[in-house]
């Protein structure tokens, strides 16, 4: 077999057999293959797309290019939520203990933030005490004990998707629905999951700008899971504005203990009953998407889904009493008002430009190796849709410096207050199959 | 300007700009620019095609990546002539002399053969010391008092189209009409041609195997060579079959020399006149092609053009008098028949297989390390169209080895004789603009 003979093979147009996959994805990681070729191929294959059959081989050659998570000693149907990342998304929070409550076994394996976007494991890291330097027998034993456990990312996960993308990066090739299908999809296999949802945000903080392209992305991972046994739904979210108020790790944090007790934030509320609901059903505990969202509801009024949170913290060192006074939590020195320069009805805000204001106060990372404030960020007081008068203030500052002019000067930029303007719909699309 | 910018510009169709071309052919000439980001623009080039513009640049680009020959010392317009490369193909041998004859001057830069083709060098370095190492300025003097010389090819020319089509040949992008077309004119041009005549070759022994792709990339180089300001016209020849008789270094050189005489195959005479017609005109010899051809024919019936082509042999050191008596030329210990196994019409011969029977009897290169023994090949006795009787010979081995049951085996698998065949036409479309 030549890899140049695969080049051309996908050039015009023909279907890459399983061998010819692996010939590809193993000779380019153990670097047998140059990256002359596989960037030749992946440019191919952005022009001619691969068939359901090729991306599901992919997907699972690079599954096996590397060490896969072993979740069989836990019991039950593990159920993961990825979301291609967005602004002020504090999902995560309030699901996972959500889902655990129902006794679906949520064993995760979460990363940091990079860039506008926030990492899970920073925004639990804002509780005193709480870590994910736990042991893979201590993970498995919690998850089965209390069904929840969180630790970040070990082992060698599919190298082969690390150092494609790493050239997709520079060759043009990122934006390939196969490519990134079969990326995402590898990760989360071989991370362990049976089950998987799927958060596709569309909008100015995605990665996907159009709906048209959030849907073909989401489609094709949903297809990509269910050719490879593993159950997947997906939805189609806005990422126009960010997802919440809070931006920012403790923010983030508060306001997911405020969702837990059902009195979070319209949208990320109905975000995190829609993106449940699916794990709910996945996870064998519900019939269909109504029952499971009667079930999630339920939880939330009982309080037992806080109740979990405080569990789960308290299970990893961390302070369990914040869930009832959030000002344990860290804070921030100052807090500073950004007043409407006139009145009407906020139009846009640019989720990933307010992404980057948080970044700026601290709340975020521009390169991997930044610390991050854990205090500071934004709380948006208006949303898209939201009257204001002149002088109310569109959002909070919590910053760890006085001076936050340009942090201002950012958020200005990019909200718009105009005469008139519609609430956006949150959830665009919802695909089971 | 980054280059992963100028790749996802031509992904998406986009038309690159003269820096753009610049900033990629001088970055990945000097190592700036690494192969792999080069190949998937390379790719892309393939999907996305370029415009006459960018063709037109990249072309003189590569040009002048590299040295160019300076050929203004010598007077009048030096046209050259540039084969898409076939099998037998003895054009060149004829036509130098052929137009130098009515004062055109030919300074030629040659090259040496590789694979099923033949090259020019070799061909001449059968008549007994015949040689091309003289200095620019032995050739310059040549061409201005004699209209004549052949050096070999010297200088560094357009590197960036030597670098990039090592990393084409790999990367599944060499069939790609813009790149081929700029690699080629950019080789002529650098060489310093003023005008340039293509003979883009079609059929099973040509690179090109359909008219369709010929024509396509015959307009392709014409366009670029207008668009620089270098008169182009081109050709498209059938090389569904060797051309002429002769495949092998002195049995070319033999056939030359009746060619010259105006006993020639014909449709090798043919092409040459042809070819030679717009050579003439572009030359400002003749004022079309027919007044182009009535003039050739002259020095063809006076003797004119075998005068020249002994008195450029002489030039170069070579033994003249080969003209007179072609057993002169090195001859191989062995003829051998190849008999027809039965009667009927020649109806397919396999051209760039039957240039690897002659490759097999030492006429050729597999490698460029490779020696060639230049007696040996083969002289075609029957070609598509003609009849034959069984018993009859199809082609005569001329080898240097008694056992030539490859070559002959060779030979059978790849000539056809059934109950009707036609003659194919040799020219198949003449493009002057």
């Amino acid at each position: 077999m030549r890899m140049v003979d695969i080049i051309a093979k996908k050039r015009d147009g023909g279907e890459l057999s399983k061998e010819e996959i692996e010939f590809f994805i193993t000779g380019y990681t153990n670097g047998d293959i140059p990256d002359y070729q596989a960037s030749s191929l992946a440019m191919a294959i952005y022009f001619q797309d691969m068939n359901d059959d090729e991306r599901a081989n992919l997907t699972m050659v690079m599954v096996e290019s590397g060490d896969q998570i072993d979740l069989s000693a836990i019991d039950g149907i593990k159920v993961d939520k990825h979301s291609t990342g967005g602004v002020g998304d504090t999902t995560t929070l309030v699901l996972a203990p959500l889902v655990a409550a129902l006794d679906i076994p949520v064993a995760k394996m979460s990363g940091r933030g990079l860039g506008h976007t926030g990492g899970t494991i920073d925004k639990l890291e804002a509780v005193d005490g709480f870590h994910v330097e736990i042991s893979e027998e201590e993970f498995t034993r919690l998850v089965n004990e209390h069904k929840i456990a969180v630790i970040g990312q070990s082992g060698n996960l599919t190298p082969a998707d690390k150092k494609l993308y790493a050239l997709r990066d520079v060759t043009g090739t990122v934006n390939s629905i196969p490519l990134i299908a079969s990326s995402i999809m590898s990760k989360k296999i071989a991370a362990g999951a049976d089950a998987i949802v799927l958060d596709v945000k569309t909008g100015a903080g995605a990665f996907m700008k159009t709906d048209e392209d959030a849907e073909r992305l989401a489609r094709a991972m949903v297809k990509i899971g269910n050719n490879v046994g593993r159950r997947t739904m997906a939805i189609i979210s806005d990422m126009s504005q960010p997802l919440g108020f809070a931006i920012g790790n403790a923010l983030e944090v508060q306001e997911a203990i405020e969702t837990l007790r059902g009195e979070g934030p319209e949208d990320l509320t109905e975000l995190v009953m829609t993106l449940g609901s699916q794990m709910v059903v996945l996870g064998g505990k519900a019939e269909d998407l109504d029952d499971a969202r009667r079930k999630l509801q339920e939880v939330i009024d009982n309080g037992a889904a806080l109740e979990k949170f405080r569990e789960f913290l308290e299970n990893q060192g961390g302070d369990g009493s914040v869930v009832d006074d959030v000002t344990k939590l860290p804070q921030a020195a100052y807090t500073i008002e950004v007043p409407a320069k006139s009145s009407g009805v906020v139009s846009r805000m640019v989720a990933d430009e307010i992404g980057i204001a948080s970044m700026l106060l601290g709340a975020g990372r521009a390169t991997k190796e930044d610390t991050i404030d854990l205090a500071v960020g934004l709380m948006l007081r208006k949303k898209v849709g939201d009257t204001v008068e002149e002088g109310e203030s569109l959002v909070t500052i919590y910053a760890n410096r006085e001076d936050v002019e340009d942090v201002k000067q950012k958020i200005y930029d990019n909200i718009e207050i105009s005469a008139q303007a519609d609430k956006p719909a949150l959830i665009h699309t919802i695909i089971t199959e």
